[in-house]
């Protein structure tokens, strides 16, 4: 029995294995029921239930869909869940007994999302990745990937759903948050860094889980920002855009792919051949595993009505490609039974299991299926963790205005009415797919700037003065009184992707709130909460406006998971930072900020409307999208890559050498950027590069390349770039990648508007 | 010379004359300079420019854009140009010309702008293609095709740039008006009644014009709303949707094609062979003219940027299929110098050059070059053709809203106040592509509603209350004031497309104007003229939230030219009419419709949106776009196919036979319609498919056969359609058509969420 031999190659054990298995264990591989349901906690003590164990003895199980998973959905809370040690305790209950109970004895493969953190109680939860893109730092972003596979390993969990490669194109759409913005070469650096991040050296280290790409492809250009809605887009813009960071995370190594639930010009994704086998498997060499969205081939037989029932939909989905249902067991039983009635191939089904084998072989599960109390206890939320979380957050902020140098604010001197509803709101700032957190591992805003005026507490005043939605303004005066005694005001203001289907406790008037709880009833965001304005939802944009007469300095920190399109606070407002969701400790990394102990490098990697009616507003459309509507222009109120700092730098010198190039060779881009303020900083320089004329049209602009670089006042540092055939190809007419000869204009600069222009040529 | 032999074939005639043409005679027949530009008119006299006699002398001229337009592009007036006899006669001096100093004597092919109406002084201009739509009446629509054929062809015009079969995606869009709808299968059925009626029995016979087929494809799809912009689509929703008109009207014989400016997924349509050849000219046989739009040749080299110059550009476009650029003249140049450079094979040219006079001699050009001003004098704007544009207009204008039957009004008694920018604003009610008309041609719906009341002309007050731009409320006074006297209040608010350089005249406080003086700075729809917000443009809202404070019935009729987004006044309004653009005879019309004369039968081809950000709504999406958002549903405030009546319809009895088919097979649909009211109307009877599953996803409704019948207080009729291939039919996994075994629902109705609904199945 080859496949118990570790020193064989994890294909071989699988084939091997594959031939020791009778039908139902095959089958059994393939399902994946939720993990929070297959055990009871009860006085400390962890039963797994009958169900479980019967379908244990029965078949063995392939997988299983978040273990620890604690929130509205699963029904499982703060107090009901697992601290970490008993996590990791649980799933070794478990693991034992399926190894033990079952006949072949395979290990379960345990997949937790994990999109900025193991969806866990006590798990670090950094910022949403739409923050995390925004640092525009990939080297961090993987380090923080690092710590979430430590922190999931720790607890049994071997396959994260994560990294979310979709390009945003509707920021009505509520997953919006999950993504790390409009641009796909980005998005595409970011997905090869949480490859290595989640997946480290070995797949077999203890910190170490596989990366499950999704939602491929397709799934942020929905129809109208409706979730999972039809996609309209011909092949060359797949290709060229949403495809691309699947194929740099592919190639970087990922061992898991998601469909999405979309369809694309008619195809479902779930059941789409040429994406899963033309394009994933034979041309970019994909080895992992396929494991569809939650339900969707449910959906085939009812929502995209494109298979007659159950059965029809199962036979479809496993035959264009998918392995593994998620979170699903009748996939499972369809299967069986289409194998029985002859309507399936044996080899169609042993296709699938092997390749669910092969990644447990992968993963080292038949050698180490345990979790590891110990460890659970000790780096689930652990200081370096939240450390990192703070920097990361601190490197995520962007600020879109700060008119007269309003920020920082000073230490020494003067009061601070802190107001709004996200104010001290912990959960809000976590973002969606988030389990709760102890109360005081969340740091709120007002936390934030109370931990910076320690010494003087009475400077601090806070009033919540709304709820995000609704229409009640009881919290407007007392609100105002706050603002009345103070020198300064911080409106904290944004959205909710917060799942809670208790009643908000948060008192108006007075503010009192436990900061773990908020109302399912203040959602605004998150998945399956796609909006149809951009505004500020109920009327926090009121309270504002109300607290703007008082004459005082307002700062307005945004919240939220989508860019907000509120032209009034952009004019009055005195200085706006744009937080996003930023995590446990945004709150602090707020606060370094609005105090200086942090200048602001956070960049945008969204286009911020001017209003929900110019959408879609994205930087590198084309050059023939239209300049204008009969109100207002067709650009973004923020750019793309726009963030201001708290000092200044200029750049110059931009050179590419050669000026002519062949078309496989690549020239060197230098630019001088230097610190021309006193603070110390990080600027993100950008280069982008815009074809002048090709074959097929062409975006204005695309970046193409980015450094994060740090400068102390003063300092003057040359970058330098490679440009070649990678930033110079596009998907030509054949709809193959080309690098067509003729002049390039290389553009380098702090945002995308704002860049130093070169020529090159590529010889014919 | 067989060439001038009228019994030989178009074809062969054109293969002849070609055969004598130098290169330089050849390229001048694919240019087609400004017409207006080619004459001087001074004191009743015509004189042709030099440098057309030049253009003439050297190469001749092969077409000419536009010889009577005048509107504030052309810098023609009303006064300064010319009557229908004097245009005739105008074109006959121009022909004379071309005839006899031209080597070879060829006569010129004069195009022009006929979309609801000839564009010319004194024609009579029919509702917008929006409003004909609304309709449902192919055969009305048809008359009103011979109408405009016969007087276009009076005045030398042998082809018109109409009919436009864009499919409208986004009402942002400011040429939503110049559009049928959102439903490919009505676009359609209009697409075929457009060729057959401006084509006519024989292409020569003096009311018969060549029609061409705009904008070849997506056009309506543009990406914002923003005019020409970039298409995101890919085959099978082209196939499907925007070619499907196209395919119908050039098997119904039409002679021209214009290709539309945006790119489909990267390739401009100005030079997708793809498009042009493949399927155009190989699969559907087409064997006409290609002419561009105005400018995208240009547009190649300096917008899209998929040439690198104008030549490349020039000599892509021939490539790709285009015979001919509209009102350019660059394009035969950069031919000739390509041609003398040997970048260009002379087969290409000489393929194009034989498409332009194969067309003028299957037009007969060269038996009868000559426009007819007797016939123009008779024809144009002729009482016929005025009431027929009365006619079309009453059947196109759709009741949204009859609360409590306060429509009809009585004749009998009663103050009516008529307040509104649109009230009696002639030209905002002619829309966009049509030429000043002599102020008494156009009745306004205040010239309508006195007309009602002639006798007693005390009962009519007016106020036009303010303007439909700005923000002046100076007129409010004067609309209460007014509204105050009356019983009951019409309020005439919309859009205006009207463009004029002038400054408007009306007078907000007296009401006094012209009618035939608008501002250009009123317009907020028409070409270019793209919105960010589908509200009421200006204070119109607040001025109708003014005078319902009154407590009176108001009564609002839009005349616009893009769907409404106003939820208070849905909510409020006591009733509501949609005219579109409703053309000379809309005032007239409205009143008609006001005041019982004329029953609505008028039905939504579009949905109305609730708000701008629930964009894109249209009925035929696929059934997986995503049910709400977080502020309301997805849904239209008005459904596709909507329109009240006076009178009240009951379906029954609703019979599909034989309710199981083979797949070539058709079925007979017979459904009961009773007019279950006390006057005569007439209802549009809706039929739609549902495939219940299929291979690829399919919206959950598809119109695929409408109706119109009229039908006496009681009377009830059995309507019968066909269902088989064409209704069952889709684009499948293959990018063929293709009917699939298995269920369908047939679902017949007063509108598509509003149906009986009977099984069909299609036997495997």
């Amino acid at each position: 029995m080859s496949y118990k031999d570790p020193n064989k190659p994890a294909g071989e054990r699988a084939e091997d294995l594959l031939g020791l298995m009778t039908l139902e264990e095959k089958v059994g591989q393939l399902i994946q029921p939720f993990g929070w349901q297959t055990y009871e906690h009860r006085d400390g003590k962890i039963t797994l239930t009958e169900d479980f164990k019967t379908q244990v003895q029965q078949s063995g199980v392939g997988s299983l869909y978040g273990m620890l998973r604690a929130d509205p959905w699963t029904g499982v809370s703060l107090e009901s869940g697992l601290s970490p040690r008993e996590g990791a305790e649980a799933v070794n209950t478990l693991q034992r007994y399926v190894l033990e109970h079952s006949r072949l004895g395979i290990p379960v493969l345990i997949g937790e999302e994990c999109s900025h953190g193991h969806m866990a109680i006590g798990a670090t939860v950094f910022p949403v990745p739409l923050s995390l893109g925004s640092s525009w730092n990939v080297e961090l972003y993987r380090e923080v990937c690092r710590a979430v596979a430590l922190e999931t390993r720790s607890q049994g969990g071997a396959v994260t759903y994560s990294p979310v490669l979709d390009v945003v194109r509707d920021p009505r759409w509520g997953r919006t948050e999950e993504c790390f913005g409009e641009d796909a070469y980005l998005i595409g650096e970011m997905a090869v860094a949480a490859v290595e991040g989640l997946q480290g050296e070995s797949l077999q280290s203890p910190g170490s889980v596989g990366a499950t790409l999704k939602h491929f492809v397709g799934y942020g250009s929905s129809e109208g920002g409706r979730n999972a809605g039809p996609v309209h887009m011909g092949w060359r813009e797949l290709l060229e855009v949403d495809l691309l960071p699947f194929k740099k995370a592919v190639e970087a190594g990922a061992v898991s792919i998601m469909p999405a639930y979309n369809e694309i010009d008619g195809v479902p994704c779930t059941t789409n051949s040429v994406l899963l086998e033309d394009i994933l498997r034979k041309a970019w060499g994909f080895e992992g595993l396929v494991i569809t969205d939650c339900g969707a081939i449910d959906m085939l037989a009812a929502g995209h009505d494109v298979a007659e029932d159950g059965m029809d939909a199962a036979v479809q989905a496993l035959k264009a490609g998918i392995d593994m249902e998620m979170s699903g067991e009748i996939y499972g039983s369809y299967l069986l039974e289409a194998v029985r009635q002859g309507r399936l191939d044996m080899e169609l089904l042993d296709r699938a299991a092997l390749r669910v084998l092969t990644l447990k072989f992968r993963l080292g599960l038949f050698e180490q299926p345990f979790a590891d109390p110990e460890a659970a206890e000790r780096v689930i939320g652990s200081e370096q963790h939240r450390l990192l979380a703070r920097q990361v957050a601190g490197e995520s902020i962007i600020l879109l205005k700060n008119e007269a140098d309003v920020l920082p604010l000073s230490k020494a001197s003067g009061t601070i009415a802190v107001i709004g509803p996200n104010a001290d709101a912990g959960y809000n700032q976590l973002g969606d797919y988030t389990s709760p957190q102890p109360p005081d591992r969340v740091t709120t805003v007002l936390r934030g700037i109370r931990s910076k005026l320690a010494a003087e507490p009475q400077r601090v005043l806070y009033a919540p003065g709304c709820r995000i939605k609704g229409d009640s303004r009881e919290g407007f005066e007392a609100a105002m009184a706050c603002a009345e005694q103070a020198d300064t005001i911080v409106m904290v203001v944004g959205g909710s992707s917060a799942r809670d289907f208790g009643e908000g406790s948060i008192d108006l008037k007075t503010g009192a709130s436990k900061v773990t709880e908020n109302a399912w009833n203040d959602m605004d965001c998150g998945e399956g909460i796609d909006r149809m304005s951009l505004a500020l939802s109920g009327v926090q944009l009121e309270l504002i406006q109300q607290i703007h007469q008082l004459g005082k300095p307002v700062i307005v920190v945004y919240i939220n998971g989508r860019p907000v399109s509120e032209p009034w606070i952009d004019e009055h407002a005195d200085a706006i930072l744009e937080a996003w969701y930023p995590g446990q400790e945004g709150g602090q990394a707020v606060a370094d900020i609005l105090f200086g102990d942090v200048n602001p490098s956070g960049k945008l990697t969204l286009s911020v409307p001017k209003d929900v009616g110019q959408l879609p507003v994205y930087y590198n459309g084309k050059r023939s999208r239209g300049k204008r509507y009969l109100e207002a222009d067709s650009q973004p109120q923020y750019p793309f890559g726009y963030g201001l700092s708290y000092t200044s730098y200029a750049y110059s010198a931009l050179k590419v050498e050669p000026e002519v190039i062949a078309a496989d060779e690549t020239a060197t881009v230098t630019v001088d950027i230097q610190n021309t303020g006193e603070r110390e900083g990080a600027e993100v320089v950008q280069l982008y590069i815009s074809d002048v004329a090709s074959k097929v049209t062409r975006p204005a602009r695309e970046l193409k390349a980015f450094r994060k670089i740090r400068l102390a006042p003063g300092e003057k540092r040359t970058v330098q770039f490679t440009v070649g055939p990678e930033q110079l190809q596009y998907i030509g007419p054949d709809l193959q990648p080309v690098v067509e000869p003729g002049s390039f204009k290389v553009l380098v600069g702090r945002h995308v508007n704002d860049t130093l222009s070169a020529d090159l040529t590529v010889r014919g």
